[in-house]
Protein backbone atom coordinates (compact mmCIF):
# COMPACT_ATOMS: atom_id res chain seq x y z
CA UNK A 1 0.00 0.00 0.00
CA UNK A 2 1.56 2.90 -1.44
CA UNK A 3 1.58 6.29 0.69
CA UNK A 4 0.07 4.87 3.56
CA UNK A 5 1.66 6.90 6.82
CA UNK A 6 -0.26 6.83 10.02
CA UNK A 7 0.31 10.10 11.01
CA UNK A 8 -0.58 11.69 7.51
CA UNK A 9 -4.13 10.04 7.23
CA UNK A 10 -5.15 10.62 10.94
CA UNK A 11 -4.40 14.31 10.06
CA UNK A 12 -6.20 14.47 6.79
CA UNK A 13 -9.11 12.35 8.13
CA UNK A 14 -8.80 14.73 11.13
CA UNK A 15 -8.68 17.94 8.63
CA UNK A 16 -12.35 16.49 6.97
CA UNK A 17 -13.92 16.02 10.42
CA UNK A 18 -13.19 19.66 10.88
CA UNK A 19 -14.55 20.63 7.97
CA UNK A 20 -17.47 18.58 8.18
CA UNK A 21 -18.38 19.84 11.78
CA UNK A 22 -17.70 23.61 11.20
CA UNK A 23 -20.68 23.25 8.28
CA UNK A 24 -22.82 21.43 10.10
CA UNK A 25 -22.72 22.94 13.61
CA UNK A 26 -24.72 25.91 12.41
CA UNK A 27 -28.11 23.68 11.51
CA UNK A 28 -27.68 21.92 14.60
CA UNK A 29 -30.88 22.95 16.74
CA UNK A 30 -31.86 25.45 14.48
CA UNK A 31 -34.56 23.52 12.67
CA UNK A 32 -37.44 23.86 15.29
CA UNK A 33 -39.85 24.44 11.94
CA UNK A 34 -38.81 20.68 11.61
CA UNK A 35 -38.94 19.17 8.49
CA UNK A 36 -41.95 21.61 6.63
CA UNK A 37 -38.88 24.06 6.62
CA UNK A 38 -37.51 23.16 3.04
CA UNK A 39 -35.83 25.61 0.57
CA UNK A 40 -36.91 26.89 -3.27
CA UNK A 41 -35.65 23.40 -4.66
CA UNK A 42 -37.31 21.27 -1.84
CA UNK A 43 -34.52 20.09 0.55
CA UNK A 44 -34.74 20.26 3.96
CA UNK A 45 -31.62 22.18 6.26
CA UNK A 46 -30.37 18.78 7.45
CA UNK A 47 -30.05 17.82 3.58
CA UNK A 48 -28.49 21.26 3.15
CA UNK A 49 -25.82 20.38 5.70
CA UNK A 50 -25.03 16.64 5.05
CA UNK A 51 -24.60 17.61 1.16
CA UNK A 52 -22.54 20.76 2.12
CA UNK A 53 -20.35 18.85 4.90
CA UNK A 54 -19.52 16.20 2.63
CA UNK A 55 -18.06 18.65 0.21
CA UNK A 56 -16.33 20.48 2.76
CA UNK A 57 -14.78 16.83 3.21
CA UNK A 58 -14.43 16.28 -0.42
CA UNK A 59 -12.19 19.56 -0.85
CA UNK A 60 -9.98 18.42 1.92
CA UNK A 61 -9.41 15.42 0.61
CA UNK A 62 -9.21 16.22 -3.01
CA UNK A 63 -6.25 18.46 -2.19
CA UNK A 64 -4.24 16.75 0.45
CA UNK A 65 -4.72 13.15 -1.37
CA UNK A 66 -5.63 13.40 -4.31
CA UNK A 67 -5.29 10.00 -5.63
CA UNK A 68 -7.47 8.30 -3.66
CA UNK A 69 -11.23 7.35 -4.17
CA UNK A 70 -14.12 8.40 -2.20
CA UNK A 71 -17.53 7.20 -1.54
CA UNK A 72 -19.61 9.45 -0.03
CA UNK A 73 -23.52 9.19 1.79
CA UNK A 74 -24.34 12.13 -0.19
CA UNK A 75 -22.28 12.34 -3.55
CA UNK A 76 -21.71 9.20 -4.46
CA UNK A 77 -17.97 7.23 -5.73
CA UNK A 78 -15.34 8.78 -7.14
CA UNK A 79 -12.46 6.56 -8.12
CA UNK A 80 -8.98 6.72 -7.23
CA UNK A 81 -5.31 5.39 -8.69
CA UNK A 82 -4.52 4.31 -5.14
CA UNK A 83 -6.30 1.33 -4.38
CA UNK A 84 -7.17 3.29 -1.01
CA UNK A 85 -10.75 4.97 -0.69
CA UNK A 86 -12.12 7.49 1.99
CA UNK A 87 -15.69 6.79 3.11
CA UNK A 88 -17.57 9.17 4.18
CA UNK A 89 -20.67 10.25 6.16
CA UNK A 90 -21.42 13.31 6.54
CA UNK A 91 -24.31 13.30 9.36
CA UNK A 92 -24.78 9.70 10.00
CA UNK A 93 -27.69 9.73 12.30
CA UNK A 94 -29.87 12.06 10.79
CA UNK A 95 -32.78 11.24 12.78
CA UNK A 96 -31.19 11.97 15.97
CA UNK A 97 -29.73 15.38 14.11
CA UNK A 98 -33.11 17.01 13.30
CA UNK A 99 -34.44 15.86 16.85
CA UNK A 100 -31.48 17.59 18.94
CA UNK A 101 -29.73 14.63 20.48
CA UNK A 102 -25.85 14.79 20.25
CA UNK A 103 -25.38 11.37 19.43
CA UNK A 104 -25.08 11.81 15.68
CA UNK A 105 -21.81 11.59 14.17
CA UNK A 106 -19.30 12.94 11.42
CA UNK A 107 -17.62 9.46 10.00
CA UNK A 108 -14.39 9.31 8.27
CA UNK A 109 -13.07 5.92 6.91
CA UNK A 110 -9.96 4.94 5.11
CA UNK A 111 -10.25 1.65 2.97
CA UNK A 112 -8.73 -0.88 1.13
CA UNK A 113 -9.94 -3.86 -1.31
CA UNK A 114 -10.20 -5.91 1.64
CA UNK A 115 -12.05 -3.46 4.37
CA UNK A 116 -11.43 -0.16 6.35
CA UNK A 117 -8.18 0.18 7.71
CA UNK A 118 -8.69 3.27 9.07
CA UNK A 119 -11.62 5.06 10.89
CA UNK A 120 -12.54 8.65 13.10
CA UNK A 121 -16.24 9.66 14.34
CA UNK A 122 -16.68 12.76 15.32
CA UNK A 123 -19.11 14.35 17.43
CA UNK A 124 -18.63 18.09 17.22
CA UNK A 125 -21.60 19.77 19.11
CA UNK A 126 -19.87 17.34 22.17
CA UNK A 127 -15.96 18.29 20.94
CA UNK A 128 -15.75 14.33 21.13
CA UNK A 129 -13.14 12.23 18.59
CA UNK A 130 -12.81 8.96 18.28
CA UNK A 131 -9.92 7.20 16.14
CA UNK A 132 -8.39 3.59 15.24
CA UNK A 133 -6.68 2.04 13.10
CA UNK A 134 -3.08 1.36 11.89
CA UNK A 135 -1.70 0.14 14.84
CA UNK A 136 -3.74 2.87 17.50
CA UNK A 137 -6.94 3.41 19.35
CA UNK A 138 -7.62 6.39 21.24
CA UNK A 139 -10.01 9.34 21.64
CA UNK A 140 -10.74 12.82 23.05
CA UNK A 141 -13.40 14.78 24.18
CA UNK A 142 -14.11 16.85 27.86
CA UNK A 143 -12.47 14.66 29.99
CA UNK A 144 -9.14 14.61 27.70
CA UNK A 145 -7.56 12.03 25.37
CA UNK A 146 -7.70 7.54 26.18
CA UNK A 147 -6.97 4.78 24.83
CA UNK A 148 -10.05 2.80 23.38
CA UNK A 149 -9.64 -0.53 24.80
CA UNK A 150 -13.25 -2.55 24.84
CA UNK A 151 -13.74 -4.43 27.93
CA UNK A 152 -13.37 -8.33 28.62
CA UNK A 153 -17.21 -8.98 29.30
CA UNK A 154 -17.31 -13.26 29.05
CA UNK A 155 -21.11 -14.14 29.21
CA UNK A 156 -23.92 -12.80 27.39
CA UNK A 157 -25.98 -12.84 30.86
CA UNK A 158 -23.25 -10.00 32.04
CA UNK A 159 -23.27 -7.59 28.21
CA UNK A 160 -25.03 -4.58 27.45
CA UNK A 161 -26.36 -4.19 24.13
CA UNK A 162 -27.31 -1.36 21.72
CA UNK A 163 -29.18 -1.06 18.76
CA UNK A 164 -30.93 2.30 17.50
CA UNK A 165 -34.73 1.08 16.78
CA UNK A 166 -36.73 -1.61 18.70
CA UNK A 167 -38.35 -2.33 15.04
CA UNK A 168 -34.36 -3.16 13.80
CA UNK A 169 -34.84 -3.88 10.49
CA UNK A 170 -37.26 -6.69 8.92
CA UNK A 171 -39.43 -8.71 11.38
CA UNK A 172 -37.28 -11.61 11.13
CA UNK A 173 -34.42 -9.45 11.99
CA UNK A 174 -36.33 -7.61 14.72
CA UNK A 175 -37.13 -11.28 15.89
CA UNK A 176 -33.65 -12.79 15.65
CA UNK A 177 -32.29 -9.21 17.80
CA UNK A 178 -35.01 -9.96 20.19
CA UNK A 179 -33.58 -13.36 20.92
CA UNK A 180 -30.05 -12.08 21.47
CA UNK A 181 -31.79 -8.93 23.86
CA UNK A 182 -33.16 -11.58 26.14
CA UNK A 183 -30.09 -13.23 27.50
CA UNK A 184 -28.11 -9.81 28.25
CA UNK A 185 -28.17 -7.88 31.27
CA UNK A 186 -29.25 -4.21 29.37
CA UNK A 187 -30.31 -3.20 26.11
CA UNK A 188 -30.47 0.56 25.23
CA UNK A 189 -31.82 2.14 22.23
CA UNK A 190 -31.21 5.57 19.94
CA UNK A 191 -27.52 6.06 20.07
CA UNK A 192 -27.01 5.52 16.41
CA UNK A 193 -23.14 5.82 15.36
CA UNK A 194 -22.08 6.69 19.07
CA UNK A 195 -23.07 3.13 20.08
CA UNK A 196 -20.61 1.79 18.19
CA UNK A 197 -17.95 4.53 19.65
CA UNK A 198 -19.30 3.46 23.19
CA UNK A 199 -18.08 -0.40 22.40
CA UNK A 200 -14.39 1.01 21.47
CA UNK A 201 -14.50 2.64 24.49
CA UNK A 202 -15.02 -0.24 26.20
CA UNK A 203 -18.65 1.43 27.91
CA UNK A 204 -20.96 -1.31 26.05
CA UNK A 205 -20.61 -4.53 24.83
CA UNK A 206 -22.87 -5.56 21.56
CA UNK A 207 -24.26 -3.68 19.12
CA UNK A 208 -26.89 -4.85 16.46
CA UNK A 209 -28.28 -3.38 13.85
CA UNK A 210 -29.92 -3.70 10.31
CA UNK A 211 -30.09 -2.42 6.74
CA UNK A 212 -26.87 -0.63 7.00
CA UNK A 213 -24.99 1.15 4.39
CA UNK A 214 -21.46 0.80 3.63
CA UNK A 215 -20.50 4.42 4.39
CA UNK A 216 -22.39 3.65 8.20
CA UNK A 217 -20.53 0.94 9.25
CA UNK A 218 -16.39 1.54 7.72
CA UNK A 219 -15.53 3.58 10.31
CA UNK A 220 -17.25 1.92 13.42
CA UNK A 221 -15.43 -1.33 12.04
CA UNK A 222 -11.95 0.03 11.83
CA UNK A 223 -12.53 2.15 15.12
CA UNK A 224 -13.67 -1.46 16.64
CA UNK A 225 -11.09 -3.63 15.56
CA UNK A 226 -8.59 -1.52 16.48
CA UNK A 227 -9.26 -1.55 19.67
CA UNK A 228 -9.92 -4.98 20.57
CA UNK A 229 -13.43 -5.63 19.17
CA UNK A 230 -14.78 -7.90 16.46
CA UNK A 231 -17.51 -6.82 13.68
CA UNK A 232 -18.74 -9.40 11.19
CA UNK A 233 -22.47 -9.51 9.29
CA UNK A 234 -24.83 -11.70 11.19
CA UNK A 235 -23.53 -15.14 9.48
CA UNK A 236 -19.72 -14.15 10.83
CA UNK A 237 -18.80 -12.53 7.23
CA UNK A 238 -17.23 -9.26 6.24
CA UNK A 239 -19.56 -6.15 7.16
CA UNK A 240 -18.06 -3.81 5.38
CA UNK A 241 -20.43 -4.13 2.32
CA UNK A 242 -23.10 -3.30 5.29
CA UNK A 243 -26.97 -4.93 5.97
CA UNK A 244 -26.60 -7.05 8.72
CA UNK A 245 -24.30 -5.90 11.71
CA UNK A 246 -22.84 -7.82 15.03
CA UNK A 247 -19.99 -5.71 16.43
CA UNK A 248 -18.97 -6.97 19.75
CA UNK A 249 -16.33 -6.40 22.48
CA UNK A 250 -14.48 -10.04 22.38
CA UNK A 251 -14.43 -12.84 19.99
CA UNK A 252 -16.26 -14.86 22.90
CA UNK A 253 -19.24 -12.55 23.20
CA UNK A 254 -19.24 -12.25 19.41
CA UNK A 255 -19.59 -15.89 18.98
CA UNK A 256 -22.51 -16.55 21.49
CA UNK A 257 -24.27 -13.86 19.50
CA UNK A 258 -23.47 -15.47 16.66
CA UNK A 259 -24.57 -18.67 17.66
CA UNK A 260 -28.38 -17.15 18.36
CA UNK A 261 -28.31 -14.85 15.00
CA UNK A 262 -27.26 -17.45 12.59
CA UNK A 263 -30.73 -19.02 13.18
CA UNK A 264 -32.34 -15.74 11.19
CA UNK B 1 -43.98 32.43 49.35
CA UNK B 2 -41.35 34.08 51.18
CA UNK B 3 -37.66 34.66 50.25
CA UNK B 4 -38.18 33.43 46.70
CA UNK B 5 -35.95 35.43 44.52
CA UNK B 6 -35.35 34.37 41.26
CA UNK B 7 -31.62 34.89 40.73
CA UNK B 8 -31.15 33.73 44.27
CA UNK B 9 -32.95 30.32 43.48
CA UNK B 10 -30.79 29.89 40.18
CA UNK B 11 -27.59 31.00 41.71
CA UNK B 12 -28.35 28.21 44.40
CA UNK B 13 -29.44 25.38 42.30
CA UNK B 14 -26.63 25.95 39.77
CA UNK B 15 -23.87 25.71 42.78
CA UNK B 16 -26.06 22.68 43.74
CA UNK B 17 -25.44 21.66 40.12
CA UNK B 18 -21.78 21.92 39.75
CA UNK B 19 -21.30 20.73 42.95
CA UNK B 20 -22.94 17.33 42.02
CA UNK B 21 -20.93 17.62 38.53
CA UNK B 22 -17.48 17.19 40.40
CA UNK B 23 -18.41 14.62 42.29
CA UNK B 24 -19.87 12.65 39.29
CA UNK B 25 -17.29 13.04 36.47
CA UNK B 26 -14.49 11.13 37.95
CA UNK B 27 -16.99 7.88 37.76
CA UNK B 28 -18.52 8.42 33.76
CA UNK B 29 -16.84 5.89 31.98
CA UNK B 30 -14.35 4.77 34.11
CA UNK B 31 -16.83 1.52 35.13
CA UNK B 32 -15.51 -0.63 32.20
CA UNK B 33 -15.37 -4.06 34.93
CA UNK B 34 -19.08 -2.99 34.82
CA UNK B 35 -21.42 -3.34 38.07
CA UNK B 36 -19.16 -6.18 39.01
CA UNK B 37 -16.98 -3.46 40.20
CA UNK B 38 -18.24 -3.22 44.23
CA UNK B 39 -16.88 -2.25 47.01
CA UNK B 40 -16.56 -3.86 50.26
CA UNK B 41 -19.77 -2.67 50.94
CA UNK B 42 -21.64 -4.29 47.76
CA UNK B 43 -21.70 -0.19 46.35
CA UNK B 44 -21.45 -0.37 42.68
CA UNK B 45 -19.86 2.76 41.34
CA UNK B 46 -23.06 4.26 39.84
CA UNK B 47 -24.79 4.19 43.47
CA UNK B 48 -21.38 5.70 45.26
CA UNK B 49 -21.28 8.76 42.47
CA UNK B 50 -25.19 8.99 43.26
CA UNK B 51 -24.82 8.80 46.89
CA UNK B 52 -22.13 11.57 46.80
CA UNK B 53 -23.32 13.80 44.29
CA UNK B 54 -26.90 14.50 46.43
CA UNK B 55 -24.42 15.17 49.66
CA UNK B 56 -22.52 17.03 47.48
CA UNK B 57 -25.89 18.96 46.62
CA UNK B 58 -27.66 19.00 50.33
CA UNK B 59 -24.44 20.53 51.47
CA UNK B 60 -24.88 23.66 49.57
CA UNK B 61 -28.40 23.81 50.21
CA UNK B 62 -28.31 23.43 53.69
CA UNK B 63 -25.70 26.29 53.68
CA UNK B 64 -27.72 28.94 50.87
CA UNK B 65 -31.31 28.11 52.09
CA UNK B 66 -31.58 26.56 55.72
CA UNK B 67 -35.09 26.65 55.93
CA UNK B 68 -36.25 24.46 52.85
CA UNK B 69 -37.04 21.15 52.67
CA UNK B 70 -34.93 18.39 50.38
CA UNK B 71 -36.35 15.54 48.72
CA UNK B 72 -33.93 13.48 47.16
CA UNK B 73 -33.97 9.84 45.03
CA UNK B 74 -30.64 8.72 47.60
CA UNK B 75 -31.17 9.79 50.83
CA UNK B 76 -35.09 10.40 50.80
CA UNK B 77 -37.35 13.94 52.42
CA UNK B 78 -35.91 16.74 54.77
CA UNK B 79 -38.46 18.49 55.95
CA UNK B 80 -38.06 22.18 56.00
CA UNK B 81 -40.19 25.35 57.66
CA UNK B 82 -40.65 27.85 54.46
CA UNK B 83 -43.27 25.69 52.66
CA UNK B 84 -40.41 24.93 49.85
CA UNK B 85 -39.22 21.76 48.69
CA UNK B 86 -35.66 21.18 46.72
CA UNK B 87 -36.24 17.91 44.69
CA UNK B 88 -33.21 16.36 43.53
CA UNK B 89 -32.05 13.71 40.67
CA UNK B 90 -28.20 13.51 40.74
CA UNK B 91 -28.04 11.05 37.78
CA UNK B 92 -31.27 10.37 36.02
CA UNK B 93 -30.68 8.06 33.81
CA UNK B 94 -28.50 5.75 35.70
CA UNK B 95 -28.39 2.86 33.23
CA UNK B 96 -27.90 5.39 30.18
CA UNK B 97 -24.52 6.49 32.65
CA UNK B 98 -23.38 3.00 32.99
CA UNK B 99 -23.67 2.80 29.00
CA UNK B 100 -21.63 5.43 28.61
CA UNK B 101 -24.15 8.08 26.59
CA UNK B 102 -23.88 11.37 27.81
CA UNK B 103 -27.34 11.97 27.71
CA UNK B 104 -28.30 11.27 31.94
CA UNK B 105 -28.60 14.31 33.98
CA UNK B 106 -28.56 16.05 37.03
CA UNK B 107 -31.88 17.55 38.17
CA UNK B 108 -32.44 19.78 40.76
CA UNK B 109 -36.00 21.52 40.94
CA UNK B 110 -37.94 24.06 43.74
CA UNK B 111 -41.46 22.93 44.85
CA UNK B 112 -44.07 23.89 46.80
CA UNK B 113 -46.97 22.27 47.54
CA UNK B 114 -48.56 23.35 43.59
CA UNK B 115 -45.84 21.78 42.08
CA UNK B 116 -42.18 22.78 40.78
CA UNK B 117 -41.43 26.30 40.38
CA UNK B 118 -37.96 25.53 39.26
CA UNK B 119 -36.47 23.26 37.12
CA UNK B 120 -32.61 22.73 36.42
CA UNK B 121 -31.30 19.95 34.49
CA UNK B 122 -27.27 19.70 33.88
CA UNK B 123 -25.43 17.25 31.61
CA UNK B 124 -21.78 17.93 32.86
CA UNK B 125 -20.03 15.97 30.64
CA UNK B 126 -21.52 18.03 27.57
CA UNK B 127 -21.55 21.04 29.47
CA UNK B 128 -25.34 21.63 28.89
CA UNK B 129 -28.17 23.50 31.47
CA UNK B 130 -31.21 23.84 30.90
CA UNK B 131 -33.13 26.09 33.32
CA UNK B 132 -37.36 27.47 33.25
CA UNK B 133 -39.24 28.35 35.90
CA UNK B 134 -39.86 31.73 37.61
CA UNK B 135 -40.44 33.85 34.56
CA UNK B 136 -37.84 32.19 32.74
CA UNK B 137 -36.11 29.15 30.54
CA UNK B 138 -33.02 29.00 28.97
CA UNK B 139 -29.94 26.82 28.18
CA UNK B 140 -26.60 27.04 27.87
CA UNK B 141 -23.75 24.85 26.18
CA UNK B 142 -21.39 24.69 23.24
CA UNK B 143 -22.54 26.78 21.65
CA UNK B 144 -23.65 29.07 23.82
CA UNK B 145 -27.01 31.24 25.65
CA UNK B 146 -30.22 31.08 23.87
CA UNK B 147 -33.94 30.90 25.13
CA UNK B 148 -35.81 27.34 25.50
CA UNK B 149 -39.37 27.54 23.50
CA UNK B 150 -41.32 24.40 22.69
CA UNK B 151 -42.11 24.14 19.32
CA UNK B 152 -45.25 24.95 17.41
CA UNK B 153 -46.51 21.77 16.39
CA UNK B 154 -50.04 21.32 14.91
CA UNK B 155 -50.75 17.94 14.41
CA UNK B 156 -49.64 14.71 15.72
CA UNK B 157 -48.40 13.80 12.39
CA UNK B 158 -45.93 16.24 12.17
CA UNK B 159 -44.85 15.32 15.80
CA UNK B 160 -41.29 13.56 17.02
CA UNK B 161 -42.38 11.30 19.90
CA UNK B 162 -39.57 10.42 22.90
CA UNK B 163 -39.87 7.93 25.67
CA UNK B 164 -36.90 5.81 27.08
CA UNK B 165 -37.77 2.12 26.98
CA UNK B 166 -39.91 0.53 24.23
CA UNK B 167 -41.30 -1.58 26.65
CA UNK B 168 -42.38 1.39 28.19
CA UNK B 169 -44.06 0.31 31.98
CA UNK B 170 -46.88 -2.37 32.38
CA UNK B 171 -48.26 -3.95 28.96
CA UNK B 172 -50.66 -1.87 29.12
CA UNK B 173 -48.75 1.21 29.26
CA UNK B 174 -46.69 -0.30 26.40
CA UNK B 175 -49.92 -0.40 23.86
CA UNK B 176 -50.93 2.93 25.26
CA UNK B 177 -47.92 4.17 23.66
CA UNK B 178 -47.52 2.44 20.75
CA UNK B 179 -51.04 3.78 20.40
CA UNK B 180 -49.93 7.08 20.00
CA UNK B 181 -46.52 5.93 18.37
CA UNK B 182 -47.91 4.71 15.67
CA UNK B 183 -50.15 8.41 14.76
CA UNK B 184 -46.25 10.56 14.70
CA UNK B 185 -43.99 11.23 12.51
CA UNK B 186 -41.20 9.75 14.11
CA UNK B 187 -40.23 7.82 17.43
CA UNK B 188 -37.14 8.05 19.49
CA UNK B 189 -36.09 5.83 22.33
CA UNK B 190 -33.08 5.86 25.10
CA UNK B 191 -32.71 9.90 25.90
CA UNK B 192 -34.17 9.71 30.13
CA UNK B 193 -34.32 13.27 31.52
CA UNK B 194 -32.40 14.64 28.24
CA UNK B 195 -35.59 13.92 25.85
CA UNK B 196 -37.46 16.24 28.28
CA UNK B 197 -35.01 18.89 27.77
CA UNK B 198 -35.04 18.68 23.62
CA UNK B 199 -38.25 19.35 24.33
CA UNK B 200 -38.74 22.42 26.19
CA UNK B 201 -35.70 23.49 23.17
CA UNK B 202 -38.33 22.90 20.71
CA UNK B 203 -36.26 19.75 19.54
CA UNK B 204 -38.99 16.99 20.09
CA UNK B 205 -42.71 17.41 20.59
CA UNK B 206 -43.79 14.64 23.04
CA UNK B 207 -42.19 12.80 25.97
CA UNK B 208 -44.69 9.23 26.73
CA UNK B 209 -42.80 7.66 30.13
CA UNK B 210 -44.23 5.80 32.83
CA UNK B 211 -43.45 4.71 36.61
CA UNK B 212 -41.41 8.09 36.78
CA UNK B 213 -40.70 8.75 40.70
CA UNK B 214 -41.30 12.27 41.74
CA UNK B 215 -37.72 13.62 41.66
CA UNK B 216 -37.57 12.69 38.03
CA UNK B 217 -40.10 14.72 36.89
CA UNK B 218 -40.13 17.93 38.99
CA UNK B 219 -37.06 19.74 37.19
CA UNK B 220 -38.32 18.69 33.60
CA UNK B 221 -42.18 19.89 34.85
CA UNK B 222 -40.96 23.25 35.27
CA UNK B 223 -38.53 23.32 32.66
CA UNK B 224 -40.88 22.93 30.04
CA UNK B 225 -43.81 24.36 31.50
CA UNK B 226 -41.98 27.57 31.30
CA UNK B 227 -40.61 27.07 27.50
CA UNK B 228 -44.58 26.88 26.92
CA UNK B 229 -45.35 23.25 26.84
CA UNK B 230 -47.49 21.34 28.99
CA UNK B 231 -47.10 18.06 31.21
CA UNK B 232 -49.64 16.11 32.90
CA UNK B 233 -50.49 12.60 33.91
CA UNK B 234 -52.30 10.52 30.76
CA UNK B 235 -55.46 11.59 32.08
CA UNK B 236 -54.57 15.59 31.96
CA UNK B 237 -54.28 15.43 36.26
CA UNK B 238 -50.85 16.79 37.78
CA UNK B 239 -47.94 14.79 36.97
CA UNK B 240 -45.45 16.02 39.65
CA UNK B 241 -45.84 12.77 41.83
CA UNK B 242 -44.93 10.92 38.93
CA UNK B 243 -46.25 8.02 37.38
CA UNK B 244 -47.56 8.25 33.72
CA UNK B 245 -45.69 11.08 32.29
CA UNK B 246 -46.98 13.12 29.13
CA UNK B 247 -45.08 16.27 27.80
CA UNK B 248 -46.77 18.38 25.28
CA UNK B 249 -44.94 21.28 22.97
CA UNK B 250 -48.36 22.72 22.80
CA UNK B 251 -52.03 22.80 24.58
CA UNK B 252 -52.85 21.02 21.20
CA UNK B 253 -50.70 18.20 20.42
CA UNK B 254 -51.04 17.79 23.95
CA UNK B 255 -54.77 17.13 23.81
CA UNK B 256 -54.53 14.95 20.83
CA UNK B 257 -51.86 12.69 22.70
CA UNK B 258 -54.56 12.52 25.98
CA UNK B 259 -57.58 11.52 23.71
CA UNK B 260 -55.35 8.42 22.70
CA UNK B 261 -53.74 7.81 25.93
CA UNK B 262 -56.91 8.22 28.67
CA UNK B 263 -58.21 4.62 26.81
CA UNK B 264 -55.83 2.77 28.74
Amino acid sequence: MVGFDRAEIADVAGAAADAAGAVILPYFRQMNLGMENKDAAGFDPVTIADRAAEEAMRDVLSERRPGDGILGEELGFTEGDTGLTWVLDPIDGTRGFISGTPTWGVLVALSDATGPRFGLMDQPYIGERFVGGLGYAEMHGPLGRRPLKTRAVRNLGDATLFTTFPEVGSQTEAVAFRAVSERVQLTRYGMDCYAYALLAAGQVDLVIEAGLNAYDVHAPIALIEAAGGVVTNWTGGPAHGGGRILAAATPGIHAQAIDILMNY
